[in-house]
């Protein structure tokens, strides 16, 4: 059986650092803020507010929250909505006491996350959605804060001592949110990225041959033991609902777990980090004030 | 003997439909305008010059220049330049009868590029200097213009009927010029890309397992027979010097040309397309204005 990687130790450990820092902080008079923009009520929205409320009360961080209704042609016109979400955003970037803004992605309509995309000072945009983020995640200069679940890869893999440099890594997905970011991540840390997709030819094999696996293309159970070999780490970065209503990754972890040498579980993995890199890059954000 | 995917033909077929391009451009009053930014006068940057002017006057594309003093901190103050740099990239952006900017990089000093970078139109940014060009090339999203070698790779494996999808592409180099926007070209175009670098284990063996190569490492004849396999297609980015002063590729090409199906030499291949596809971005900013 392999070992489990489990993201509830790695989130213990961040926060317990991100606390200590957080106490600093505030001996400084700084109060590290996050404003939560949110548009409707997607129960995955929901869901992943309350996770990042629960974590940052922990820490010591204060969320904020803006809600917008989803908007339709005749109530709340979508045009209103999303001028009152630029009048925010401008009131957000002049606004010394907000360290970093998180809007939920993706929203109803596109419009309103390009809205927010353009106009958030990169310094407060700590969920990679603004042109400077982005562009300083492809060219691996530093500036900016990596998409939260991409960055949570890299948090668990350091928590759990596995080294990168000269590894050989399958990403299999090529999303914005995480099979791009997580290739760029892992370049910078000197692994041989190999990004794969729906096209790509002989993946089970492809997979087979590389060190580290992250599978992040959203289909349940799709990685099945044709697609590992012995002494591989693999990382789980899906969320899907399997036939019988429970929660599962994009690995088939019954088929994989008794072959690879180490596998991280959903739930329980990857997914328990993702608020704690948020707070991470909000207090990040913080200290920035400090020097 | 290997096929040779010679830049010349694909250079000359771009120009000629670029020179259509142009003219119509011209009827309704456009005249496509291409500033140049040099600091100093290194011997690549100059015989750079010389081409993309011979390019465009082909086209009908005006070249505009200015010239920079590289700077010492006596005469010609950095920080004068500089000043006078910031000035001159507002009026480009205001001007406009100017449809792109092009400034050689590197730069002697890094603070000029990053003025330009920081100031310039993205929409006139046509060798993805600015962050809006670098995050659209990242996001795959079609703004900006990717680095015109980078993009000259696959203008050349297009011309010569080289079909990426499916296929498995070894970049070696991670650069910001050509192996990094390279893999992203090729991956929106659907093949499956293995960034390969300084650090990766196994090299030799990673691209023998490719169907397609593309070097990019900057170090002379670097890739030889124990990298290649029957069937492949190898594009070589190197431009150096060998040891008898003959400008040579990162390829060694006489030992692998004998196994490989096709190969760009060096010089002759991919260089010789850069200044078309330099050209066709001018073109396309410019055409923007007629709709």
């Amino acid at each position: 059986m392999a070992e489990l990687l489990k993201g509830v130790p790695a989130a213990t450990k961040i926060t317990e650092e991100l606390s200590a820092r957080c106490e600093r902080l505030k001996a400084s008079g700084i109060n590290p803020t996050l404003e939560i923009l949110r548009v409707g009520d997607k129960p995955e929205d929901l869901s992943y507010e309350k996770g990042i409320e629960k974590r940052c009360a922990k820490i010591g961080i204060t969320v904020s929250k803006i809600l917008y209704p989803s908007g339709t042609e005749f109530y709340d016109p979508i045009n209103d909505i999303i001028s009152s979400m630029r009048g925010h955003v401008r009131e957000i970037n002049r606004d010394e006491s907000i360290h970093g803004c998180l809007m939920f992605r993706p929203t109803v309509h596109k419009d309103y996350e390009e809205t927010v995309r353009e106009l958030l000072d990169p310094s407060k945009d700590v969920d990679c959605m603004t042109d400077a983020s982005l562009a300083g995640l492809f060219t691996g200069s530093g500036t900016g804060y990596p998409p939260c679940t991409a960055q949570a890869c890299i948090e668990l893999l350091d928590f759990c001592g596995i080294d990168l440099a000269g590894k050989n890594v399958a990403v299999i997905g090529r999303s914005l949110v995480i099979g791009r970011p997580v290739s760029m991540l892992l370049m910078n840390r000197d692994a041989t990225v190999t990004i794969c997709h729906s096209k790509t030819r002989g993946l089970p094999s492809v997979c087979r041959n590389a060190d580290i696996i992250i599978a992040a293309i959203g289909k349940p159970k799709f990685v099945g033991e044709e697609f590992v070999s012995e002494g591989q780490t693999v990382i789980d970065v899906g969320i899907n609902v399997d036939e019988s209503g429970n929660l599962c990754g994009d690995v088939d972890f019954d088929s994989v777990s008794g072959i690879v040498r180490a596998i991280s579980p959903v739930p329980g993995g990857v997914g328990a980090l993702t608020t704690a890199v948020l707070a991470k890059h909000v207090i990040e954000s913080a200290e920035k004030l400090l020097k």
